[in-house]
């Protein structure tokens, strides 16, 4: 066994302090963002000029002899009123996700404390009756808390994230005049702003709640830890809402833009004429931006709450040894600083000088942040483990060496770099794949989409076969606590697959400012690659996540059952909630129980079954909910080309305002039943079918909804590179295609326009659903096991 | 207990002569369908005359003039062309499969001979060592019989079913000048002479086969139900290649000749002068008929099985109580009567004199065919099962009455019915949700495309909870053969259903041959119309298929599992090949041994996830190769338009050849890989990582992949439909979409192509995907629990 060689006092002291060297370094990347001015200052003093205007390119209105100084103030104007749009919508979206959040507090305050009849009395601990345990209230009352306080820091996580992205994207495509490496420059770093900030505060809140949190628990850690998984699905219930609205918002309006705009006005994409342009691109920073910064968030407090129950419930648990338990936080930790090392080499170390630089540039961060990470755990699994330590695996011990679990974690993290390889080959214009969906185009939009829906379909073979190898070999070396920290390990560098992410809708924005500011194509074309670009690395996010997703589920999913099985060995008493993980250990030991989820039982069975159904339930909704709301914004967009005279000449302004609100009242009302549906789905299940059902849910949402998710993002995202390669006409192929406007490239729209709702809405929010009905059940789960099965009790 | 009320010699004489009196009926509809003669004679006399022709109507063209004589030439010219092109294509597929055939049933002779290594010395049985079992040996020798049994009975099932579908065709439509009441006569009893031949053969042979085994097996019970399992893997084995490789042919033609005829060239569907048009009409016949016909007989041949083998293991088959242990066939047997009634509805007790009357019949079918039949599982729960028997469930003993046991096969019957409805409301133009896709073909392709998949994943909500709802309901009355009964309870009219599923493509063929022919227009909506009215049964005879080949799949699922109990408890020595049921009862009894499929172990849920997978692999496979296919078929199209001189002007004929060939190529070629899939998954799992991992993969496979067949399904059916109900302008909200030609109505075809691949070639097929790796696993039971799982044995 041995102790670890880090001290308890330096992993204490390490933990915070890299969260806080990543909070500064975001700020210094803010700080070198926020030089670009938007305010016709000293750039613009030199315009018309001819000087270098301190910087060694000549901006390209330079060259062109146009207005800079108007340009500028344009594209501080469109700033300004996306980010007022954002942050209304998002304003609003949170008064209705504040309610909610109220009440599903109480109601899990109510659920679990009702497990020992709100008893305020300690109760004797089930592992060790010599042992004092907190009362269920504390827990009900702890994991109320953490709840609200995950779903608060997923809040502000996403609103920082918008304030971010609609701060950046101008300054982007003003950048973008001086060259596409300025502008690479400008749109990562407001990326890496995003991802410091969110990576180091998610660690920092989770850090200080856990000290915080053991004042009253003290010894208790099982208590403590099972207290923590309320941050968890604090963090996810309001990604959920995050991804559905935001997701909603952005493709109804982008959807609607590009059915009147490009397909029946023939105007180019984001031109000013269009109304409902500036809705579409506030959707881009609620829906891409907030939604996935929450999304983020999430997947990362529910992996490392999930590592941390199961952890308790080990030799370190129970020998209360500080600085192993604390070693997904560590790993976290450490992965900060190598992301920071990592983006220095996007930003500061290479130099990107032509276009086709890009997207090798966010390859190589990808790979970098691999490869550091590696040597990361390496270090951090010498100093923070013991040499060899105890797992406890349904009443097996299970001795542990500490490179099984370095192998464990970095199994994860590059199953995870072969899944975002896979990801691109299946969605960059760049390989066949595409290519072959892009020439499909010839045929018409039919070929097009059943080319793209294989595509898609196929994309799902390697990724699965990573994510089951992995699961593999993980649960092999260490159990269940092997799945835990393989998910932590690909989410080890989450602010750089954060920082890759935004980097996408800032691109994407640039360039509708570009083009609603009038300036010129060679600046549209720079900002089209960069987002070309982003297309790819979004769906490697997407899919990534998928991976992260699942093997986080899986863990807390196993924690479920940890809880399911004790809880029935009470006899279904009163059971106390305080024995949610480290009570394990003793009932484990002490009667070698073996449970199961048994699949030949029709409980189960029929979980799975309907669980499998979930997410087309839930794509159902969310796609029809887009396409209507497009519907509707059409219409309105058709109306005011009708009826407003002189907005097809440019003369007179169309009200951006209608088509924003819109956006707005269809995405609020839009949310409520998908999210009502993932929220109830658990307590439904738990409270009527019991904990059995319900794990057969949740396996079968699993391997059924992480396949869609897989293939909707990858058919979404090969669609639209598909046309944006006949666009780009950069090979002879790609030019037999063209140009725009040809009959292949119209059938490339309608893909593109069909991906839209796929790869952004349903797709993403898929994610969540199946993370989310799993954290929820880990916290409810001591009701369920009390209280719970009631239809099978009747009969 | 007590015995039965029919005696051993009833039940031995019911079986074989309700099986001869369903072939008997069916040869009388043929014969009423050969009385339209196709050659110019009795009715051709009185053409021009005005004379009534022997019939109450008059001809369309005896209205409009044209010249009858000819117009039955050159139908009859039509027919025989379509004929021989699907002859020669099924005599080139059969060669290809009859190879892989003799290769597979070596492989089951190898693989199951092995297991006791070839020994022929009978053993003593598993359940009760006094009495002797017959060795693996014969097993293996008698499996192979089985499966080529059943392979020859599909082929012969197939190629019946195109035989009579294309002599009906051209009779159809030239019924159709009489009045569509007339056309629905004709197609619906050539639908009928189909299905009763091929239910009444698929019982004959499986009753004649069990009869002559049991002259070698005698007592062995358990050991001749085995056997009897290869007749399944044999019919579906062949259902596959014959659903894929049709199903490619078909839509490659349908949609290549769309592609070029309707959209590009704008002449109507099935225009003589489009090259491909004699390749998509041979598509139909081959792929929605031949295809069509081994599916359902292998659906069958596989729920007979798998109730026989469950039964072979409860009270009857220990005591050797014929009549019950025969029960799963007695109730085919009624089903045939009672389909036979519910035909004389359709054809002789109603008259349809309009097009609306047509749907309603249809569904009258389904109504009638259920309300009868539950009346005769009640009549046959009654007289062949003793008023109370036992079952063993694993462990357990569980006595059932025998009105539980009605239940159960009621409860799958009546679900069927309710998910036939569910289907039809999602797919049928007389309901809001087409009209809504319909509406969305306003705004473009695009959102057709968004509400149509939001369609087909909405539409499976309703039939999973009934599916949930049945399995829980049978398994909680009957455990495993309550499951198995459900299935076979909702096959028994099989004969109707098949009667309907065959009528769609008939009306389908009628109306091209009507436009081949160049016959009125009033024919063609005459025709038209049985085919709107045809895709919607065909979409409720895919779900329910779906639905039956879970629940068949889940009871031999089950039968898998018991072997594998039982198997692994004789120390995984070389076991008995022959204990494959009935030893189970000794195994379970004596031990009490309960076995699990535990999703918590990675072995199982690795194979949970990637069996998930399978369906998207095997449906980006199909998709694609129907993509390919049919980018040839529009090159081969598009060079015979722009090349051969006065095509477009109808006055040279196209080379319809090589459209054939190109389309007997493609399928050839392209269903070689899916298929190879579909065989050798089982095969690589089995032996490789054993039975428990092949438990997941199964499971997952299963749960997914009917979630994927029901909505690809309903999405293609929908699309379909929606383009109709435009084409028919019915009311005022299909006029404002309307006419042919129109923007919505273009984008209305561009789903319907689509939908073409997803509801006649990936979703059908996925049917098979599902049960066809189940009952292989089934078959190669007994080899993979004493071979299999070498990866986990070697670490």
């Amino acid at each position: 066994m041995g102790a670890s060689i880090l001290s308890d006092f330096g992993a204490e002291i390490l933990i915070p302090v890299c969260a806080v060297i990543g909070i500064a370094f975001s700020l210094v990347q803010w700080v070198l963002v926020s030089k670009v001015k938007l305010s016709p200052g000293r750039e613009s003093v030199n315009n018309g000029s001819g000087a270098k205007n301190g910087y060694s390119d000549y901006l390209i209105e330079e060259e062109e002899g146009l207005n800079d100084h108007s340009v500028v103030l344009k594209c501080a104007e469109i700033q300004s009123a996306i980010s007022e749009g954002a942050t209304s919508f998002l304003f609003t979206e949170y008064q209705y996700v504040g309610i909610f959040m109220v009440a599903f507090a109480i109601l899990i305050f109510l659920f679990l404390g009702s497990v020992e009849g709100f008893s305020s009395k300690s109760q004797p601990c089930t592992y060790d009756k010599s042992k004092i345990c907190k009362p269920a209230l504390a827990t009900a009352a702890f994991s109320t808390i953490s709840f609200l306080l995950g779903a608060i820091t997923s809040v502000v996580s996403g609103f920082l994230g918008m304030k971010i992205a609609t701060y950046a994207n101008a300054r982007t495509t003003l950048e973008a005049r001086k060259g596409v490496g300025k502008a690479f420059i400008t749109a990562f770093r407001s990326g890496a702003v995003m991802g410091f900030l969110l990576a180091a505060n998610g660690l920092l809140v989770l850090y200080i709640a856990i000290n915080l949190f053991k004042l009253y628990y003290g010894d208790d850690w099982s208590g403590l830890f099972e207290a923590i998984t309320g941050y968890g699905l604090g963090g996810s219930s309001m990604a959920l809402f995050g991804r559905v609205g935001g997701g909603i918002y952005t493709k109804a309006a982008d959807v609607g833009a590009d059915l009147v705009g490009k397909v029946e006005r023939n105007i180019p994409e984001d031109d000013p004429r269009n109304p409902a342009v500036i809705a579409d691109n506030v959707g881009d920073n609620v829906g891409d931006i907030a939604g996935m910064g929450s999304d983020l968030f999430g997947s990362y407090a529910e992996s490392s709450c999930a590592a941390l129950v199961v952890a308790s419930i080990s030799s370190f648990g129970i020998n209360h040894e500080l600085t192993p338990m604390l070693y997904p936080l560590i790993i976290s930790s450490v992965g900060i600083i190598v992301c920071l090392i990592t983006t220095l080499f996007a930003t500061d170390f290479f130099e990107i000088k032509a276009v086709k630089e890009i997207e090798p540039s966010l390859k190589r961060q990808l790979i970098i942040s691999t490869v550091l990470m590696t040597v990361g755990i390496g270090i951090v699994s010498w100093i923070a483990l013991p040499s060899s330590f105890t797992i406890f695996n349904f009443g097996d011990q299970k001795a542990v060496k500490n490179w099984q679990l370095f192998l464990c974690v970095a199994v994860g993290l590059w199953a995870g770099l072969i899944i975002g390889f896979v990801t691109e080959y299946y969605t960059s214009n760049a390989y066949s794949p595409v290519q072959d969906v892009a020439d499909s185009c010839r045929t018409g939009a039919a070929t097009n989409v059943i080319f793209g829906l294989a595509l898609g379909y196929k994309s799902c073979i390697i990724p699965i076969f990573a994510i089951a190898i992995s699961i593999f070999v993980s649960f092999s070396f260490a159990a269940m606590y092997g799945i835990a920290v393989a998910a932590l390990g690909m989410l080890s560098t989450i602010a750089t697959g954060l920082a890759i992410d935004a980097y996408g809708p800032i691109s994407d924005n640039a360039g509708g400012i570009a083009e609603m500011a009038g300036m010129s194509h060679r600046i549209r074309e720079r900002t089209d690659a960069l987002d070309a670009a982003g297309n790819t690395t979004a769906a490697i996010g997407k899919v990534s996540s998928c991976f992260r997703l699942s093997m986080t589920l899986i863990s807390s999913f196993i924690s479920v059952w940890h809880n399911k099985i004790v809880l029935p060995f009470q006899g279904f008493a009163i059971g106390s909630a305080a024995l949610v993980s480290l009570a394990l250990f003793g009932a484990f030991v002490s009667r070698a129980a073996i449970s199961t989820v048994d699949v030949l039982t029709p409980k189960v069975f029929i979980g799975l079954l309907v669980g499998a159904m979930l997410p087309y339930w839930f794509s159902a909704m969310t796609m029809k909910s887009v396409g209507s709301a497009a519907l509707k914004m059409v219409e309105e967009v058709r109306r005011q080309f009708n009826t407003i005279p002189g907005l097809m000449e440019g003369t007179t302004k169309p009200d951006y305002a209608t088509c924003v609100k819109i956006s707005t009242d269809a995405s609020i009302k839009e949310m409520i039943p998908p999210g009502a549906l993932v929220m109830l789905t658990p307590l439904v299940v738990g409270i009527f079918f019991g904990v059995e059902t319900l794990s057969g849910v949740l396996a079968g949402s699993l391997v059924s909804g992480v396949q869609i998710a897989i293939s909707a993002s990858n058919t979404g995202g090969a669609w639209d590179n598909a046309k944006k390669y006949i666009e780009a006409g950069a090979s002879p192929h790609a030019k037999s295609l063209g140009p725009k406007g040809s009959d292949p490239h119209k059938a490339a729209v309608i893909g593109d326009t069909i991906g839209d709702p796929l790869k952004d809405t349903s797709g993403p929010s898929l994610n969540i659903l199946i993370k989310l009905m799993a954290v929820e059940s880990l916290v409810f789960a001591p009701f369920f096991a009390t209280h719970g099965g009631l239809l099978f009790k009747l009969f």
